[in-house]
């Protein structure tokens, strides 16, 4: 079985649920995750270690954690903010943990309440839990801010450039960037992801895109040719962006499967089971928007995916179990 | 003065107008078009020269070319399904006619009512009206369906080629390629005007890009990196798609200029009057949806337009002339 060409990690169940008011019941996530893995979505960052009193979303992270590891082939990604939340994470049995470094030293601390400083030794106390664990688990840094900052406008590329460096030098196994405002520019994905790949090597990670200002997918055309093989992106985009009514948040999985599929990358991901996965979100939350074009539009005529027209084996996928699976 | 990198042909007042059921008046179409010339905008498509039994939307078309006439600067673009839609665009005075020829049987079947070689025809008969014409204007083609027909499915790609130079070689100045069904990617988009411009030099025209799956912009990207240096698109994605509901059809000039600028690429367009022009749009038009992200998320903290980055003094923009400019 041939390994798909680009990586798709959904972060819907943690950075989509975490920018809603509403909560979702922990069994109306189990059975989107499960949806999830049934359309072949290979990684899913599936809810976040924060206090639930800042996050009441995310008070059932370990019970979630738990029923994803049940998928087999699946590789169940948490975010923890700090030592604390990766020691609970670990002790759920999660794959991988992402933590988010912020480029800009306002958006740091007003969001992390830690100065860029201090954020990277609270990575450094978790490379070092990884280190002493007797399980092995993996180490992300999302390095959000790094194309620009609602509050300091420009964030200084070199200085984005820099840190990854850093962090890659004290173990990190993957550094991406992210653009969690919406503010990124092809040119600028295309140059600053040339950069990480050739700063890092390996140890380059993927592109967190926003659609705020509807580039998100034309940013993805950009890192591609940078060399960029993982994407975030977000089931219906769902978070949207608080500030801009109307503008989704995170890239919606669905149209970036679409692109992927359409430009010949082998995705892993049946896009029919995708959108089935929508009605799981809307019976959950059916107050929340959900965007995309694919769903509205369908498949073109004649639409055949990276695979079939490669004439390569179809994928292994994970086979959702659970109660009600 | 430097010339804008891009040249953003507005197509608004025709194709949208045309892909809607209401019908806006003559005045409010003079106002739309001096609110986008004051935006900088050098080329907009006014109208369509079609008998008004079929499109009563267009029935003020040589009423609409003469008053945009009136804007100094402005190249007045409008367009003509055959020899008779070209005689009355001629004699109402319009700089540029476009016609369009569908790569699609089917498609060229069911809309204009002719072959793709009777199309074919109906251009050189406007060439002839051209060269026997004491005026001078441009005949520019679009080849509809270059990238896939809702009716056929798959268009060949060396029909597509074969098309464009025969076009070219009995004399239109442009030829371009039109995504009219939204089934482009990126990929395609890049390999096909690569093989345009390598196929027809300066006679290879601009892009006309869908984003009925959200791919719009990331096939501009796809484009920008062929070298395609003229761009459709539509005020507020005005005219949407019919079959799919939420799915704009022409891409969004407001969400174009600003990834175009994003990207350092001077437009000569200015952001706040072209958002300003949307007004003038939802006055006449108030049951219409204007889509786009910009108009909601506002620009970036520190924005930049290229030419300022560059140092470049700012273009000449038309400014409009009228009764009530």
């Amino acid at each position: 079985m041939a390994t798909p060409d680009i990586l798709v990690s959904e972060v819907g169940p943690r950075d989509g649920l975490q920018s809603i008011a509403r909560s979702m019941s922990t069994g109306a996530k189990h059975r989107w995750i499960r949806a999830l893995a049934a359309a072949g979505l290979r990684e899913i960052e599936v809810a976040s270690f924060v206090p639930p009193r800042l996050l009441p979303q995310m008070a059932d992270a370990a019970a979630v954690v738990a029923e994803a590891l049940r998928i087999p082939g699946l590789t169940v990604l948490a975010l923890v903010p700090n030592l604390h939340g990766a020691r609970a994470a670990v002790a759920a049995g999660a794959h991988k943990l992402t933590l988010p470094v912020s480029a800009s030293r306002a958006h740091s601390e007003r969001n992390l309440r830690k100065s860029p400083e201090e954020a990277v030794e609270e990575v450094r106390r978790v490379l070092a839990l990884r280190d002493q664990s007797p399980r092995a688990f993996g180490v992300e840094v999302g390095i959000s801010t790094a194309f620009g900052c609602t509050l300091e406008g420009r964030v200084d590329e070199d200085h984005v450039r820099r840190l990854a460096v850093a962090l890659a030098e004290a173990g990190v196994d993957s550094v991406g960037l992210s653009d969690t405002t919406g503010y990124a520019n092809p040119a600028q994905v295309r140059r600053m992801f040339r950069h990480l790949i050739a700063d890092l090597g390996e140890r380059a990670g993927g592109a967190h895109l926003h659609n705020t200002r509807g580039q998100g997918l034309a940013n993805v055309v950009a890192a591609l040719e940078a060399g960029v093989t993982t994407f975030d992106a977000s089931l219906g985009g769902l978070g949207g962006c608080p500030y801009a009514p109307g503008a989704s948040g995170n890239i919606v999985t669905e149209d970036l499967v679409f692109l992927l599929e359409s430009m010949g990358l082998d995705t892993g991901v049946d896009l029919a089971a995708l959108l089935a996965a929508r009605d799981v979100v809307r019976g959950a939350l059916p107050d929340e928007p959900l965007y995309g074009h694919l769903s509205d539009a369908g498949l073109p005529r004649g639409f055949r995916y990276a695979r079939e027209r490669a004439g390569r084996p179809a994928p292994a996928r994970p086979h959702p179990a659970g109660r009600d699976a």
